[in-house]
């Protein structure tokens, strides 16, 4: 196998970024894919505005296309925290400097699409894969599942086909495949903030909003035309959930008492509501993720995670990254190793982020809004500026590093437990500027460093 | 509706007496299967020997058949455990009178599959259902997936499929559906011990005979012509598994090594090893396992598990007269009420038993060859005969009661931490029959009565 003819399955963002990696190599590239053209619809307005962070941006690097994506995101520094009938306040992400970057799925996955097309990468849309035959690398097309389908054969198949994904569901029928899916009981849907009549952004466009409220909560996140989509995060059923608000009356008094001030910003709330899908929220996971050295599953196909940190395509784009390493690592020539190194490498980190994520909806929904919370924050980044080899935290070390996902589930217990720790000393609340608090939290970690 | 038109997708044991069950009640009953009739074929030798006990007998006396199948099983009262290089010895399971009972599934499924004919079920065999139609209880079915297929149209439909279930398969392509399937790194091999020349069996009948070897282990239980089935459960991969035992002589040498005694009663070994497949090991779960008052999940389709507790027929069979129960009280037109209950009621002690069958490996190839082991049950017998309403053991619960599987899991765990801290006494070898060590025993479980 000289160069491979490869396919890869599934034309969304790890699709389209994974497909620039493999024409950087001169490999044959044909991306199927059965929806439209993205560039050539509406967008359906289903989809969570991405927060692209430091390993999103190093995939993109790497690629060649960092400059060529940079200009439609748009820098989030700091949590904005609006607490009901309390102060507004705001926590930074990271140090100076450090931001997160609000990026529209559909438009960033247009200009992926431009950039794979300019490569040499071919892309059939509308062309359905109902079949794949794993141990020959062959896929089956065609218009309907039980009609007339048409043969291709590759070398390799990539599947990044998302949570759903027909190469994974085509594994997950083998013996000793481990699958599983798991909803949460809590949904999301997407609302919308227009831009004011300015054209511009009507509360701080350097934020991400929160809007915790316990069991569930609002945000939203600026575009670049000056509005901002919004995302209700909410139980299916139980007391405040989507069963209930059913009808405009409803939803209006459930938003006057919850989100009051967002209610003269948001005018098309009732109708985005009755009008926006009830989604559901899956994280799944799967193993092997590779068959052979014929057909691999990259991203979401193989680790859909919860939305809550902020890393789903984070994550896709740097198995790409990874995988990348790998067949340099390696050579070209290896794919069995490659494979198996690939799965091996990524399988822990992408169990790690997915545990994370999980856990994030109860720190945005409910511990953002909690004073003793804030300032446990507090210590831990005064901490880690005097110390900054001592301490990462672990927001930071998820979304402003390159380091194991794996690591950053690993060190965060340890640090968690020794702010519970710090927390319930008595009085922290007047005490947590002095020396000893930071001398406590030094010996505690040096203690740790000593012990492993 | 007023009497319902059943179908039932799936001939095996579960199906067969979930379709009496319901004749019963005058239904229409059709059971679809895509094999053929398994009183027609010989049988593939694949599957484990069956061990019947209270759960199974139970469901099948509710059902009128007790006494048409209870011929068919050899009582096996005790754990025959032959350790290598040691004087073998004996467990009893349970209190005098009571035993599990070998079976053969094939044997028995054509029994049950004939008392289902003759209560007016029809069976279609060789009817593949390809396809439901979940929302109003349709089944397609036709010669091949991509080829014609024929409607069938029922009020309700349950799932009976086992492990791999198409029914399920379908409810799982649905959003907010939990499904995992995980495999044991623990395969099995069938293969067998012939009647000596009597026609008799050359070991005793009356037991379950257990070689365990720490990582893997053999098994074998009786059958009524004077044979044994044997399972070899070892691990797929790595130093003692079936990755290493690819060829006659290295299977000998093996058997030589670990199973000598065996050596002379397994003539067909080395054929038997080379021709049967080696299977793998699944543990499913899923919920929701009913959708509206039309499709319904029993036994292995809603919670296939391992085989090590001897309790996945049994536990499907539960499913029914706990179904059955459940008809009875909510009457037999209001079936989304039903479902509902059944599958609230039933999920935990799936879980339960699955989570119990998954431990019990361990105890079995590991456990029953350590000394301190046989002691504690030694001890756990005693306190218990002394004290039957303070300390049903773990295993009759599970096995020589009708009592909740979720009960025995965590009433079991109480039990194991109070052995632990009993077994832990210094000396306990030879002060264990001693009363101080019974009252021990007493305060400790009287003391979390009086908590609880």
């Amino acid at each position: 196998m000289k160069q491979p003819n490869i396919a890869i399955v599934g034309s969304g963002l790890v699709g389209s970024l994974l497909a620039i990696y493999l024409r950087k190599r001169k490999y044959t590239v044909t991306v199927f894919d059965r929806r439209p053209d993205i560039r050539k619809i509406q967008f359906s307005g289903r989809s969570i505005n991405l927060a692209m962070s430091v390993r999103g941006w190093n995939a993109l690097e790497k690629a060649g296309i960092r400059n060529a994506v940079e200009n439609l995101g748009i820098p989030m520094d700091k949590r904005f925290i609006h607490v009901n009938n309390k102060k507004d306040y705001t926590q930074n992400y990271g140090k100076d400097g450090e931001a997160i970057y609000s990026i529209s799925r559909g438009v960033l996955n247009r200009k992926m699409i431009d950039l794979a097309e300019q490569a040499g990468v071919i892309f059939k849309f509308e062309e359905k894969v109902w079949d794949v035959n794993l141990s020959e690398a062959k896929l089956y097309t065609g218009e309907t599942e039980k009609g007339a389908w048409k043969e291709h054969k590759f070398d390799i198949i990539f599947g990044c086909d998302g949570a759903f994904s027909r190469v994974r569901h085509k594994m997950q029928r083998r013996s000793r495949f481990d699958y599983s899916q798991d909803f949460l009981d809590t949904g999301y849907k997407e609302l919308s903030i227009p831009p004011g009549k300015d054209g511009k952004h009507v509360i701080d466009a350097t934020s991400l909003h929160i809007w915790p409220r316990g069991k569930f909560m609002l945000i939203a996140l600026p575009n670049l035309d000056g509005s901002f989509t919004c995302t209700l995060f909410m139980p299916h059923e139980g007391e405040n959930s989507f069963s209930k608000l059913t009808s405009s009356k409803s939803v209006f008094e459930f938003w006057k008492k919850y989100f009051p001030d967002t209610l003269s910003i948001m005018p098309t709330l009732l109708d985005d509501f009755s009008n926006n899908p009830t989604s559901a929220l899956v994280t799944t996971k799967c193993f092997p993720w590779t068959y052979w050295d014929k057909v691999a599953l990259v991203g979401d196909s193989a680790h859909a995670i919860v939305p809550f940190y902020g890393q789903g395509m984070n994550a896709g784009f740097e198995d790409v990254f990874i995988l990348d390493q790998i067949i340099e690592k390696f050579g070209d020539q290896n794919w069995q190793t490659i494979f198996e190194e690939y799965q091996i490498s990524r399988k822990p980190n992408a169990d790690a982020i997915a545990e994370l994520s999980y856990r994030n909806f109860m720190e945005m929904s409910s511990k953002t809004a909690v004073p003793l919370f804030i300032l446990q924050k507090k210590i831990e980044k005064k901490f880690s500026l005097a110390y900054p080899n001592l301490w990462i935290p672990l927001y930071s070390r998820v979304t402003f590093s390159n380091k194991p996902y794996a690591d950053a589930l690993q060190i965060g217990d340890i640090q968690e437990t020794i702010m519970q720790d710090i927390m319930s000393i008595p009085d922290i609340e007047s005490k947590w500027d002095s020396d000893i608090i930071m001398n406590k939290i030094k010996t505690r970690i040096e203690k740790l460093q000593t012990v492993n």
